[in-house]
Formats: C-alpha cells, sequence, structure tokens
C-alpha cells in the first residue's frame, strides 16, 4: 500500500499499520524542530550545488520549497501528518509535492540519522542560550533586591534553627552565584552542542564529496564532528542540557521552599503580591504560593527527565538505535519546566514584598549572639572549645529563665566566666554581630557590598557572552 | 475584575495574569479526567439531595447538566479554557452557566482536594484494570507461542553465552511467568486506588452531614478513607500504579532485547513481520526492529516518570501541597507508556516466523552438553567439582581442535577420565540434554507441558477477577 | 595454577588477578547471607540423602560441617577471602577444607544461580518481616501519641498556610494510616520473595531427581518456582521490597519535615528531646533536629537505590547476567536505611514535648474559621460560591484592619452579608470548628475516637500477621 | 557525662545514645577523607599564626601534633571511634589529647560546616584529576587498538542490523571520542571544586580577621568562595563530579554491550583473555564476559547514586542542613565505581584478541552495499529517493533468491534499472564501500587516519593539562 507513504518501502512487503505510525511516530514531539530542520536543509542544498552534486536551479528550487513550508508552517497553514513519522519527512514529503524532483534529491549524502542530529543540535544550542538569558534576568533581580534592601537584617539559619543574623542581601547573592554556576553549565551544554554532524550519513559518512566546512559556517557551528558513528549516536549534548537545567531546578526548589517557609503565618517575612498567589475554592482566607510550590515539585519531574535519557541511552550498541528517539521528549520538557520556573521566581521576587520588621524581630530571638560571645571569650585566650562549652551553659539557663542574651548585664555574664568584660554588651547587638563579620565572602556590610559589585560584574560578563552567542546564532 | 474567572477571588485584589494561568493550570493534563470527574459530581450531587443538603429539584438539574456536558466533550463540542485551571472548574463553570444557582451548590461540602483525589483514584483504578487486560493480551500470546512450538529446541544463555539447550516454549513461558506477577502488582495498585476520599473536604472533613457510605458505593468504591488530612495528600496509589508499569516495562525491556538480538543477521531465530518493522531512508536493504528498540527504550521514561512522583512527594509536610499537582502527568505517562508497548510486544510477537532450524543449529554448539558430561561423572561419584574440572579441560581440547562434544568418541571420553562408559554418547545429544532436566520448573517437555497448563490456569483465574472487577466499576 | 581457587578453572589457562577479585567479588556485600546460604544447603543436602543423590552420611558430615561454619562466622572465628568471590564459594571452599569430599558433593544438582536467589530470597523475607515489625512499632508510638493527647488542638495546614484547625491526635493518625499501606507494601514483598527457586540449577534445571517440594518444606517457603529459566533470572522480589522501602521512607520524610518546621522556633510546637537532638562546633546555642533531618535526606538514597536495580536488569536478556550481581547492595541499603529511619523517627516520637499553648495560639490565627462562615451562609441558602466570596472580601478587611473573625461582632458580619445571625460567633468559635467536622475520617473528637480504635485494630491484626509468618520462618 | 565526647554539649542535659552516635555519624563514609583534613587544618594553622590569632608556637604544634596523627592513619596505627560522628572531630579531639590546649584553638574562625566543605572539595578535585588519568589511559588503548589494527573491515551496525561496513579502527576511534567528551566533562568538575569554602564558618563569615587567600594559595585552589551562606551549602561540584561518572559510565556500558555481543559465539569478532573472563560453578564449558557485564550493570548503581544527591539537596532552604551529610557517600561510590570500571575495560581491551576473519566474513553479509548502489544511481541522475526503493525491491529479490549483492552480475542489476552500469560491480566490493566513504569523520582509511592523529593529538594535549593540575595539587 503506502508505497507514496514511506521513504523505505523498497523491501517491504507490508508497511506499519495505524498503530504502529503512533507509536513509532515522532512528529507531536519533534515538530517543535521545523525552522532547525529546513535550516539544515538549506544550508545542505546550498553545498550540494556549490560542490556540483545537485544543480544551482535544484539548489534554488528547493532553498524557495522550504522557506514557504517554514512561513506556512509559522502562520499556522501547514498540517501535519502522523504518518509523516517525524518532522524532517513530512517536511521533505511536503517539499517534493511542491517542487517534484529537486525535492527528493536534498537527501543526497544525507540520513536521517545525521539530518536529525543537526536539527538537535540546533534546537539545542538555542535553548541552551535562551534558557541562560532567563538565568540571568533572576539574576538581575536578586542583584536588584540585594542593592535595595542592603539595610535589612534577618536571621541565618542552618538546620532551620536560628544561628546568626545575615542581610537579606547577602542572603539574596548567595542565590544569585548558585545561579551563576547554573550558567556555567548551560555554556557547558552550549558547547556541547556545538557540533556539526551533517555528512556522518547513516553511520560511516558518504560517498559524496560534501564540503561539511561550509556547512558548519552556515549553521555557525564552531566545530564538525570527527568520527561518523559517534556523530550519529552521540546524544551527550541533551544530558548535558538536561542536567543543567536539572541542577539549576535543585537550586529553584531551595529557592521556592524558602519563599514557601517565608509566607507563612509563622515566618512572616514576605508577602507575595496577589498576582503570584492563588486561593481556595473552599477556604476564603487562603492565600497560597502555589506558583513556588510547583516550582519546588517540577524539580521531581526534571530528575526524572535526566533519568529517563540516561537509562534509554545504558547498553546500546554503535551507532544508531531507535531508543534514541526517546532523547528529546525528556530534553524539552526539561528545557520548557525550567526556563518557566525561572520566569515564575523572577516574577514573584520581583513583585513580593519584604516585611522588614518581621526579620529584625526574628533576627533578635534564637541567642544568635551566643557564638559572639564565644568569640569574645577565645579573643581573651580561653580555648574555643571551652568557651563554646560556658557559653553553651549560659544559653540553657536564659532559656530556662526566659531571657534573651541581649537582657544580660555584665555580672551575670561574669558569673558564667570571669573573664567576660564590658565589650560583651556589645557582643551581643545584632547589628554589631551583622557587622563583625569581616572576612571576605561574610555577611559584614561592607563586604556584601564588595559581593554585589563583583556580582555585577560577573553578570555583565555573562551577558556580553549571551550577546556574542546570539550573533552567532542568527 | 476575575470574579467570574477564578473561584476563590474574594481577598485578593489582583489575580493572576496569563504566565501564571498556564503554569499553574493542569487542565492540559487533568482534561482526561471529565469523566471520573462527571461521575465522582453526580454521586456527590445525589447523596446531597437524599441527605436534604440541596434539594431534589436542584440535584436533578445538577445531574441533567453534567450529563449534557459529558456528551458534548465526548462528540468535541465543549472547548475547555486554561482559565479554568483544571478539568473539574472547567467543568463546574459551565455546569453554573448552563443551570445557574444550583450549579453553585454542587460544591457544597466539597473541597477541591477531595473532588481532584477521586477523580484521579477513579481514572488509576480503571487504568489498572486496562493494563491487566493488556498483560492478560500478551500472557496469550506467549501461551500460544509456547503451545504451538513445543518442539522446537533453541540454545538457553547466561551471561550470552551458550549455556545448555532450553525449549522455545520454556523460554516463552519464562515471560509469561514475569507477566503473571506484573498482573499481580496492577492488582495491588487497583486495591491501593480503590479508597473514597470524597467528604474529606480541604483537609479536615466537612460541617454537612455528608453520606460517605453512599457515594462509595454508587462508585463503586471498595472502601471509604479513615482520614481527611491523609485523604487530601495521599498519592500512594498514583506511585504503586506507576512503580507496577516499571517493572512491567523492565520485563517487556528484556523481551525486546532478545527481539532485537534475535532478529539480527547472527542470531536469526525469527524474523519479525514487516508490519512490525521499519526501513532506512538512506539503507534500501534495512529491516529494522524499531518496534522492540523503541519498548526498550521507553523504560527509560517509564523509571523517570516513577522518579518524578516520589521526589515530588519527598519531604511535603501535611496536608496537600500545590506540589501534588505534579501526580498525574508521570501517572498517565506512565500508563499510556506501558499500554502501547504492551500492545506493540503482543503485535511483534503474535506475527513474527520463528526459524527452528536456525535455533536449532545454534543449540548445537557451544558446547552446551558439557554439564551432562560432567553430571555423567558425577552419578559415577566423581565428586561434583571434580566433574567439572576435567570436562572443562576437555572443552578446552575440543576447542582447540574445532570439535564438538558431539563428535568425541568412548575413547577419548576415557582419556579424559577412565570413569565415562557408552552412556557419554547419549548425555551429550541435545534433545536427550533437554529431556533429562526433569526437575519440577525444568525445560524436560513434560515438565514444560506442565507448566504450560499451570500458566494457562493462572490465566484464566485473572481473567475471571479482571471480568468481576469491570462489573464493579460500572 | 589457582586450581585450588576457583571453582570453574577447568576450561582457562589463565585466572583472574588481583583486581579481577576484587572488582567481580561480591564477597563484601553478600557475606551477610551466611545463615540464609548454610540453611538452603542444609536443606538441599538432607534432601540429596532422602532422594539417594547422596549418602547418609554424606549428608550428615555435610550439615554438621556447615553448623560448625555458621558457629564460627557467628562468633567472629571465620575469615573470608575475597578470592572466594562470594559467601557461597566461601562456605562451600571451607567446608570441603574441613569435610573432605562430601564437600564437593553438596553442589550436586544445584548451580550458583539457583543457590543465589534461595539465598537473597529468604533474606528478603526475612527483611520484610522485620522492617513490618519496625512499622508497627512506629505505628504503636503514633496511636499512643494520639491517644494521649486528644484534647490538643492545632492548626491544619494546606500550602504550608493555615487552613482549618485539626486535632494533634487527627494529624498523628494521618500517619499512622500511611505506615498501615507501607505494612501493605512489605507484606506484597514478602510475598514476591516468597517462592523458592532451588532446583532450577544454572537455567534449564538439573538432571538429578529432586524434591524441590521437601526442600520448599524445610525452608518455609510457600511456593516453588515453576520456570527454572524465570528463576535464575528473576529479581522482582528485590524491586518489590525496595519499592516498598522508598515509599515508605516518602512518608518519613514528610513526617521528618513536620518534626523539623514545629521544632524550628517560629512554629515551636515541639521539642525535641535532647538525646534525639545535636549541637554545633561554633554556635553555642545551637539545638538542631539532625537525626529528622538525616531521615528526610536519606530519602534520596533510597530512591536511588530503586533506581539502580531497575536500571541494571534493564533490557538484559534470559537468563542469569553478572549485572544481576547489583542486585544486593541497593537492596540491602534500602532495607538498613528505612530499618535505621523507622527506628529514628520512632525515638524522636516517643520523647518529643509537645507545646500545647503554641499549637493553640496558632489554631487561632489564619481566619481558620472563614470556611465555617461560608458553610453559615451556605446553610441559610447562600450559593457556595457566593458565600466564598463574600467571607474572602470580609478576610481581607480583618487582614487590613488587623482583626481576628473572633473579633467581628454580629455587626459587622451582617455589614457583608444580611444572612448572618448570631450564630455566626459560635461558628468562629475554634473548638466548634473542629468539633462541627463530623463528617467519617473528620477532625471532630468523637470521628478522631472512632478512628483511634479503628487505627488501633488495624495494627492488632498486621502484629498478629507478623507472628504467624515469624513462627514459619523459624 | 558526656562533655568529654561531643564538642557541643554546654546547652545539653542530656547526649545522643549509641543508635544515635551509629546513626548520625558520617565517620564510616568520611574517615577516607583524613589527608584532606590535615592539609586543611595545618593551612588554616599556620594562617592564624601569620595573623596573629594564634600563636607560632601553638601553630607549630598543631602541625607536628598533625603530621604525626596522619603518620599513624595511614601506618595502621589510629583507631577512629564512632564516637567521634566524623573525620573532622575524630582528629582534632586526638590532636588535643596529643597536644592539649592548643588542639582546641586550631578550631578558632572556623566551623565544621566550612572545614567539611574544604576537604570535601580537596578530595573532589583530587578524584576529578585521578578518574581523568584513567579515562587517558583507555583512551590510549583504544587508539593503540585503531593503530595496530587499521586494515580490519567490520560490519556498522544501527539497529543491531547490518548497515555499512566500516573500519574497526573507525569504530574504536567513536569510543576515543566519547572519552574526550568524558574528560571534558570531568575538567569541569575538576573546576567546580577548586574553590576555597574556609573561613565562611557556619555561615555567615567569622569575626577573627582571617587571610583566605593565604590559605587558598596553600591549598593550591584558584579561587575563593564569594559569599559564606553559599560556601556551607554548596554540593553542586559533587553533583558536577558524579554527573560525569554517570555519562562516562553510560558510555563504558555501551562498549561493554559490545563487547559482550562481540565475545558471544554468534558474533564471535572478539575473544577475551582468560584473565579477564569467568566460568560457571556447574556449566564447565563456559567462559562468560563477567567483567562487561558488571560495567554495564554497574552504570545503575552511578545513575542512582546522582539521584541521591539531587534529591537529597532539593527544597533544601538555607544554609547548612544535615541532609547535606547524605551527599559524600554517592560521590564516593560513583568515582570508585567510574575509576574500577574504567580500569576494567581498559584491561579487557587490551588483552582481547580480535578475529578478523569473523569481522570481515560479517562484512559481507548483510547487503551492506545497498546503499552504494543507490548512491550510483543517484550520480547517474536518478532521485535518491527513486533510486532506494529500486535497490530496495533488488534486495528483497536477493533475499529470496539466497544471493548476496556481490553474486549479482550487471545484467541482473540492468533488470533492475536501465542506469545501472558495470562500475556498480565495484560499487559492492566491501572494500571499495569503505574507501569510498571520504567524508570527513567517514570510515574510508585516509579519514580514519587523519582523525587517528587528530585523536592522538587531543590525547597529548590532556595529558597535559593533568600534569600541570597535579603539579599545583601537590
Amino acid at each position: 500500500m503506502s508505497d507514496a507513504r514511506t521513504p523505505w518501502s523498497g523491501r517491504f512487503e507490508h508497511t506499519p499499520g495505524e498503530f504502529q505510525q503512533a507509536f513509532g511516530a515522532s512528529l507531536p514531539v519533534d515538530k517543535r524542530l521545523y525552522a532547525e530542520d529546513i535550516a539544515g536543509s538549506v544550508a545542505h542544498a546550498r553545498m550540494l550545488a556549490a560542490r556540483g552534486i545537485i544543480s544551482g536551479t535544484d539548489a534554488t528550487s528547493i532553498e524557495e520549497g522550504l522557506l514557504g513550508i517554514l512561513k506556512d508552517i509559522e502562520c499556522g497553514a501547514f498540517t501535519f501528518s502522523i504518518a509523516d513519522e517525524d518532522v524532517h519527512m513530512a517536511i521533505e514529503a511536503e517539499l517534493t509535492r511542491r517542487i517534484g524532483d529537486a525535492g527528493k534529491r536534498l537527501h543526497t549524502g544525507r540520513s536521517r540519522n545525521d539530518q536529525v542530529a543537526t536539527a538537535t543540535r540546533l534546537a539545542a544550542r538555542r535553548s541552551a542560550l535562551e534558557l541562560a538569558g532567563r538565568v540571568n534576568g533572576l539574576r538581575g533581580t536578586l542583584l536588584h533586591l540585594a542593592e535595595s534592601n542592603l539595610h535589612v537584617v534577618m536571621p541565618g539559619y542552618t538546620h532551620l534553627q536560628k544561628a546568626q543574623p545575615v542581610l537579606f542581601a547577602h542572603h539574596m547573592l548567595a542565590y544569585s552565584w548558585m545561579l551563576t554556576r547554573d550558567l556555567e553549565r548551560l555554556r557547558h551544554a552550549y558547547g556541547s552542542a556545538d557540533v556539526m554532524p551533517l555528512g556522518s550519513a547513516a553511520l560511516a559518512g558518504t560517498t559524496f564529496p560534501l564540503d561539511r566546512d561550509a556547512v558548519a559556517a552556515e549553521l555557525g557551528f564552531g566545530a564538525v564532528s570527527p568520527n561518523s558513528l559517534d556523530a550519529v549516536s552521540d546524544r551527550d549534548f541533551l544530558a548535558d542540557l538536561i542536567y543543567a537545567c536539572t541542577v539549576g531546578m535543585v537550586h529553584l526548589s531551595r529557592l521556592a521552599e524558602e519563599l514557601i517557609l517565608w509566607s507563612s503565618e509563622e515566618f512572616g517575612f514576605v508577602t507575595l503580591d496577589d498576582s503570584w498567589s492563588t486561593g481556595s475554592s473552599i477556604m476564603p482566607q487562603k492565600k497560597n504560593p502555589d506558583f513556588a510550590e510547583l516550582v519546588r515539585g517540577k524539580t521531581g519531574r526534571v530528575i526524572g527527565d535526566l533519568t529517563a535519557l540516561l537509562v534509554a541511552l545504558k547498553g546500546l550498541p554503535l551507532a544508531y538505535n531507535k531508543d534514541m528517539q526517546e532523547d528529546k521528549e525528556p530534553a524539552f520538557d526539561a528545557v520548557d519546566t525550567y526556563g518557566a520556573s525561572l520566569h515564575a521566581m523572577t516574577g514573584m521576587l520581583g513583585t513580593m514584598r519584604l516585611n522588614e520588621s518581621r526579620m529584625r524581630q526574628g533576627a533578635l530571638g534564637g541567642f544568635m549572639a551566643a557564638t559572639d560571645l564565644a568569640d569574645h571569650l577565645a579573643a581573651r585566650g580561653v580555648p574555643f572549645r571551652e568557651a563554646h562549652e560556658i557559653v553553651g551553659k549560659l544559653v540553657l539557663r536564659c532559656e530556662r529563665e526566659g531571657r534573651t542574651l541581649q537582657e544580660l548585664t555584665v555580672d551575670d555574664l561574669r558569673a558564667a566566666s570571669p573573664v567576660f568584660d564590658a565589650a560583651a554588651l556589645d557582643a551581643v547587638d545584632i547589628d554589631s554581630v551583622v557587622a563583625r563579620r569581616t572576612t571576605a565572602g561574610g555577611t559584614a556590610p561592607g563586604r556584601v557590598a564588595e559581593q554585589m559589585a563583583a556580582a555585577r560584574e560577573a553578570l555583565e560578563r555573562d551577558e556580553a557572552w549571551l550577546g556574542q552567542c546570539g550573533i552567532r546564532e542568527e
């Protein structure tokens, strides 16, 4: 029957039925690669003509035909058929319908194996850049929050127990550095994708005198794949991209957890904007941090995407195996999920209201100046381990008596250790506690200001890189 | 503004924008729950009326309205709007548009939290049954293959090295027992889902005098959830369902690997039907076992689905958190993937052609009678470990001399050990080797026939269970 | 050379070196199976003698030899050598050293493939029971907490936002039901393991007239494996066991998260006992919920264990492949981790101090009676959706004015809706709010008492089952 | 009681019992960090003295004490106690026992949070380099195999179906390029780890005037962490390292699968050396590719390790949480597993024997010249799609008639299409088929020679980098 339908029906007596078409088709997933497929085909056709493998007339006709199809797809005037298996076949079949035999010559010296790899790499490269742009956007928001709230003090936690007071700006900057590393991973993923496989044909290279460098140059690829077997069976670039998304999501899940905690009545540090909150169908008072919860929850699916790809690749012999068709859906899902999550976090952070007084009030609790009392003793010669013991017992007494460290007198202190002197009263002042942490990277205002400048500089550098890549991509 | 849009806008000054709606909406995923949502609402409305909480007129009006919507959805005359967040809101909003105030009364004594859980459980329960039906279908095909090829001998492998000859029927039955266990896991998942949460409201139960048992009876649930907090935050039933799919996929991936090996030129044990094979766009001779490869590759995504759900649930405090909205997509994906993979394996196995002679020829290679020679010695008093050593050396000599065990004479054997006698010649006959493995569960024809009967009986028992559940579900 | 070292050196000219021994050996992992290996061997030897395959003298000698080795291992007088590959070889080699040729006859009609599977199943079965015992222990602690704090009211949360007040007992019972399902999964895993593979030999059964039923009866197995190929390559029972641990850990991670939140200064609902808390090496005031954090964090490793096993099994052809040696480490790790985590949670819950007044105080905040106000209106004929809108606006006003719902007068309420009457004042009383949630499974005290009885009954039933299994196991 | 035991007992009335110590302790896992801990402490003590924070005498005493402990640990004369929680406490406690009060001053301006992070980063950095060395070792072996077997032709596969003949050298080089990328990922992981956190103290920096740059210089770190909150809660560097191991293992699993296939009787392309094979305890003829199977199977555990770490980190608020203690075990396991697997693959490849004639014979089957026949037509103006169809039908006829393409005459060919001419006979010669694939990266001998040179150059470049890092590390 379907001689007209499949591009490989010669040696077959029967062809797959409807279920098989649907089960085997990647079209619903890969149709978003239409622009990349067409870009790859145009570059291939031009090169074929330049090398005299097809005529210039054919090449022109192919290019015009493809651009027509591109336009139709973009304005919604193109109907994909599941019978075409994938976006590549769909476009080639339509091309041949439109321009006749010249369309059939496009596939000369090419296989779907290298064609698919090329389009997927173009898309992965672009996704890495787009995500990098969103990462930078969120970094910008974090920096803005830090810069415009430099004086806000909040409790710093370890084990979700109050530990030492920190600047809110310091806390925001911690996330900006995580995101700086996330950008690095995206840059690595961009580099992994930036290698052109076209010319590897099915697995062994081809007999046609292709000019692979010319095609790479036209498509803006930084390198040409060195081995045809590897080129058609390498999906590292997608693993690298999903991995970058995964670590990025883990970071966002941590920030999301904090927003959820901070907007609880118990913490009350921030109020999310109504536009980034939702209500309940039954409880009229509810205002829920849904979007932060979704970001946290979606971390699972992106870890799942990474698992899906790695497991699909495990144990496959060279070269291409159909299992590899399962590469794109997890990659696209990870990219979409991470991209949207970055956008959501940027929106939430950019519109939330800080409750400074709740933060400062929180910073007074929890005996957070205890370390400074121990340091006070240590600076006066008490071995740190002993100082720690003395202050620990002091805290226990305060807790039982319902007093804060700030309420102790010098006499109270000296009863615990004669080494304490009047300077200890300053040691427990919360702003002093912050101000004294002056090691590089510490939370003292001056150090945080330095850090802010460094973070801003790093962001500008990364934005410049992104600009350059964007230019090469066009 | 959006009073008309969200069912919780009372305490909000602003409501989410377009991105937020799309990011927060589960509609694209959960709209397939429309029938379950409507069934749940109809049962709820009837009970509300029976209890006098709403009027009988309202209940009738609600039921007719919902059935009208059901009909419209099924014939494609219903347009879902992303602004409705999820399928439940979409249907309730439309109901109110159609029948007015009565529609607004449907949600009395109910929250989306218990409503969503109810519809999802109904769907999980049905999916477990449908998958069980497909598992049974594949078991039937395996049994048919075994029954109709009882005499076919093939090499049995361990480490992909030839080990001992086995009956092809024995090999097929091995998979039928795996699938028998897979059905057991689906039965467990069915049981997990078969508990009705409606009446738990948001998290704490409700003030309306609901009759939960009546609703459970009407929806065919086997039990009513005992704790409202647990009821709205329990997703074990989805984990159980995905887990059942995951182990099932791992089993199918093993069978898929064998089909791929067996249809290679090197093994040549089976020829897949053209309708379950595909070709290459560049290599005209190729006939690829694409569908088996896809099944093997898709195992990764289902393991990924399980990871996604478990990770999303990790560390969530009680009760409902929005992270849980990420429950349905991995479950639906696992169900769809496993269901289609079962169908594909059934199709491939049901149409493939066995190459008996290649199998038998394969069974003659690999010195597979060596164990029987060792057993021959052991039966004559040689400690097994010594017998093993003697035969191992014999194999090494044969391998160097290019001879098979069947080509050795009694003298050759006696040179290796004087304990060998003429019966050793029968010991290496390949059919004898098979026939001698007469322990229960062994590959001797009589034992395999017994096993086949047991497998058939197990299948019939499971089909009967399925029939009963199907009846209760209606 | 190493004839003395490997039990399969006959056909080999060289044998593996030191690295290979270490890389290939499973001894460091499987040596904990010594008792199961010996139990399996004793049962096998007895049956061999009963069937006349070996002499009664040999069997006695084997049994005595093995019991001597068992004793030596248990008192630490046995040194395992990595050169023995695995615990099975180590014991058999030692047996032969001790009793001579009879030791060599033990392996008659048996292969390491079915021997390993038997010992592993015995261990899996026992682990399932031991874990079930710990699950029941934690259920007991949860029930005790519920029973002895029946009057304690706390805020119930969804989205970590205060939703509706609930009984603390209700909250504890929610976890007891999760654990009831966890026990069910362990019971399923027990059943999966409870099938005896011995007699399947390498893959095809054996030529010796074994009595498999007798061995199964002696080892207390409920069934005999029906297919030898499946028997040596089936690891479903370990997947089922790890899966049971995984979901169990996810549940514990949720409870752990709550303990971490509740013991924060912000929530302050509970105080963990000093013996279940740790301090900081630098901050003297710190008291950290380390053990709860560890339980939460260890959830990751158990999900990783499940992934490890499933991925190792993916795509393996029949029958045994060496990849399967990677089955035990994740299973043992999951069992140990889950077992210790259950113990830790039991310890933390059993010793923590409830801060009732903080809980009740928390229950007054968050406008948690809003739903009851809406229900008040709905009960008076206002469609629920409208009632919800009215109360939502009321909450927004209270929030701006810094008032609680309990501070509103009837006039305030009637200004929002004329349908409100004096009974609305009772509607917002926090104990009334709890008491009114009288649906089955709701948080009203009477319902919770009922639930507690049902949970107690379920626990007793499960303890009875455990007792019976324990008896059969011996 | 336990004042002597824990370094934080001041504010505690009770301290953890035995179970708690064992459950909370990381000592069994982290004791392998002893050298890194001591290196970090020595650098810290020197800096403290240089800054006048402790006396020169104390610093000397600390350094001598630590070096004594190092020596004792390395010669096995040091007994760790589980009561010390972790390797850091164990060493510090012993130091104080040995040198008195000076030992207690070592912890000045430091917390376990930054101390642990420092030691772990030193270890991660070194592991990345060691793994890189092993990756380069395997690349060397692959290159050697390619270089010394340049003339060997084998079948190239897609879908495990014969596709086109390729050079064995080309196939080996494909893996060398995968490993080149694996080295890149290790380099990235090295960079991630190469940032010094010491000086961040518990979370906020410290009040002592530390010289962080001096410590970084002494420990050879390339950078100093910019934010103290981030520094103590960042585990990206371990995720990056495990990820590098994971993709590396997926690559090895593919090579392992090929070795397993190739050493099967059906393929017979290679014979593994006896020293890299194992036998069966029951089947005397067996020679199993155990080590390749183990590598393939262990891929699962490394994917599991990655999952374990990512899941543990998900949703953790800043800064340090005890969940993070679960970071080291998966990292160490991944490093050890990948390192051993690299060693095993190098051993197997370095000693295996190629069966050239089986490879060449395999290359003649499977109609692998079909593409060249289609190209022959395409080069003569037939649109490629039509040429494909013509040759597909030719293959189908040959298959039915049991003929190879090489057995066809020109007349046979012209019957299929008049465009065929005599040159088609050369088109199907297997060496010609290989020789014609002359595109860059193709399998033609000249191209493979070029590729080999490029791979050699890349290896030398990476070895140079490794040398430089090694020098800095010392």
